[in-house]
């Protein structure tokens, strides 16, 4: 089917090459259609490699695979499919990575292990081994190309492509840090797993990088949510050049290290952010902002849970400040809270204050708030220092279109 | 707004008499409704009570009390209002309900702590204290009335009055068994609460009436779902007035706790399936079936992240065997499971065996029970022997038009 593109979606930023990063793309056409669909990634010697992986116990090979590859901190390629997540296909599943790691390994000359793959798209069709054969050998003798190309190509049921890039200055270097990621439901009619791959220039040790990532991933992958369901494959990888000039990033107290994991936490909330600007029959970009938690864990878990409740999620999309919604989702959370304590607000104005509706309450201001396109929704629980912010959409009739009245 | 009926909806049942239970219902207008709204039920002095509750943080009053109140085992009267959810409503809402009880303690001469309230419809308005009291009043000095009456007068969105009725012989003895349920979402536009009341002439006592009570709900109204969303008033009470002539039922040693225990979960269990029946927007009722789990728990938790998954449930909403769906939502569970030993069938035929698709699946009699009202679906995980069933709907266009697309 065809999907109109998301009304919360942002233009395509400028983005800068990356040194030691070299971009191609090919038709491997793993489905009938007419685009790049497979993505090769080289980069330099001594790129350093960081990897955070979904959770779910039924993960794909490439997952596996990924889970394993990371450990050694060292990557030379980056293969990504798009139209086959090879994902509940069993020992030929994990013939096809393997075939393509040779591959590439072969070609760049370097350790089939430090070719890393990715693929997004239907499940229980292994990935087809001459469709792959043939697509990384026509994208080994493409012509480079650019951001946006690969954004493209890695996308299934996306309907806009997604990047983000930012900086951060360690003396007088500045480091280049970019981004791609495709992902439109945690999952989607074709698996819209949310594959992300970051890039920078920066030299930074392996284990501080995988220490940096796995600390965004915390504040930022891991705080979205469209409708609570995750893939079997979700990957988010960090590469790291080492083409800058500085000294290099080896723990907290190498000279740039909070610019640069600072950058690298902002990277990962934009690229975040653009998943759920793409969210499934989205029409509203919710920010949910728990304060006043037990700690800041059981504040993320609240803000979840508000996130994935469909009672809230529809109340929104009907431009409802239906805040008693948001008490019910409070405290099915499981975390520590007290009804009498709890105060919530829409777009900044108090609706209920320590457990009770607020005796003058103008709804007129909140009502306007909520017919745009980007809601805050705060809730204040009263009984501690805990913090957590999440984003996620609203649930509409689009997402029960794209899941329900088309056929998969 | 007017709701069409569900397609899922049960005739109400032929419903014996319970001796020692008096039904009436009166007009308390808390919403500006012509009909019943507030139930006085009445039972005999040696009534022996038992409640399950919700586990919300944020519960109501009535629930903080009835908490308190089961412990005692006794009962003499149950009070429900519909309308007013009086949740959120702090000292003022507590109060409403007290003043209830005392009415109800002079009227019936007994403790006020022997009267049970529940109160479901709109949150953060505290129950009107003298529509309440008039509404007592006028209940008090009503003529009695029939069980499909008292289901009517405690709905509030539902869509039809639910009843359910079993017996069990002890002896010579045939204890009946009733109850009467309401609660279409966990929770919705008006907080669809899920209030269930089960009425027994059998002497039981009060403690081991709470340990079956318990163990029926782990079973039953703990293993639905429509959204994945709870209330802060959700109450399930049994009231057992030992009328009927046989030794009292104390313990599993007792004559006849057997046959009264599979009674009470087996209606336990038609009712929470009505619930389900009712849900919101269902146009299909889904049984999900998990054997092979590391245990009964682990069982539980994995069918219901099968059953609150929006992505299964839209595909079964669509008649779409997505068992991939079904591979993400065992994956997301957290709970043990092995990709390469996972099966799932659809209506009892195989779509996956052992973590691949079934070679020559035939999907045209999977289709054909998928266009049915009665989804079965089942799950073999294959690493242990745990097993569980739990019950739920599709998720439709008419769930996001109930709490979307109309104003509470």
């Amino acid at each position: 089917m065809d999907l109109e593109k998301s009304p919360l979606a942002l233009p395509f930023p400028e983005m800068p090459p990356i040194d030691g990063v070299t971009l191609r793309v090919a038709r491997a056409r793993y489905k009938d259609w007419d685009r790049a669909d497979l993505t090769l990634i080289e980069v330099a010697e001594g790129t350093a490699v960081a990897g955070v992986f979904t959770q779910s116990a039924c993960a794909s090979s490439e997952v596996e695979l990924g889970r394993e590859q990371v450990k050694s901190g060292s990557a030379r390629a980056l293969v990504v499919n798009a139209g086959n997540a090879n994902a509940f296909t069993g020992y030929r599943g994990r013939e096809a990575v393997e075939a393509i790691m040779a591959q590439v390994g072969d070609a760049l000359d370097c350790p089939s292990e430090q070719v890393f793959v990715s693929s997004t798209g239907v499940i229980g069709v292994p990935l087809p081994k001459d469709k792959a054969r043939d697509g990384v050998a026509a994208a080994l003798t493409a012509e480079p190309c650019r951001w946006e190309d690969v954004a493209s190509a890695i996308v299934t049921t996306d309907t806009f492509a997604k990047g983000a890039q930012t900086s951060a200055m360690v003396g007088d270097a500045r480091l280049e840090l970019v981004g791609v990621i495709k992902g439109s439901g945690m999952i989607a009619p074709d698996m819209a797993t949310m594959l992300g791959y970051i890039f920078t220039d920066a030299d930074v040790a392996p284990a501080f990088l995988q220490e940096l990532l796995t600390q965004a991933n915390a504040e930022t992958f891991s705080c979205i949510t469209v409708d609570g369901d995750t893939s079997t494959s979700d990957t988010v990888l960090a590469f790291a050049t080492a083409k800058a000039d500085h000294p290099p990033i080896e723990n907290w107290d190498s000279p740039g290290a909070d610019a640069f994991a600072a950058a690298l936490t902002d990277l990962c909330r934009q690229l975040a952010q653009l998943v759920v600007r793409d969210g499934e029959g989205a029409s509203k970009f919710i920010t949910v902002r728990i304060s006043g938690a037990a700690n800041d864990e059981s504040a993320r878990r609240v803000a979840l849970a508000i996130a994935n409740s469909p009672l809230v999620k529809t109340a929104i999309a009907g431009e409802d400040a239906n805040w008693g919604r948001v008490v019910m989702a409070v405290g099915k959370a499981g975390e520590p809270a007290d009804r009498d304590k709890l105060s919530i607000a829409f777009g900044g104005i108090w609706a209920a204050r320590n457990g009770l509706p607020v005796e003058d309450y103008d709804e007129a201001p909140v009502a306007e708030h909520l017919k745009g396109q980007e809601i805050d929704l705060a809730v204040e629980l009263g009984i501690g220092e805990g913090r957590a912010s999440v984003w996620t959409c609203d649930l509409t009739h689009g997402y029960i279109s794209i899941n329900a009245d088309y056929r998969s």
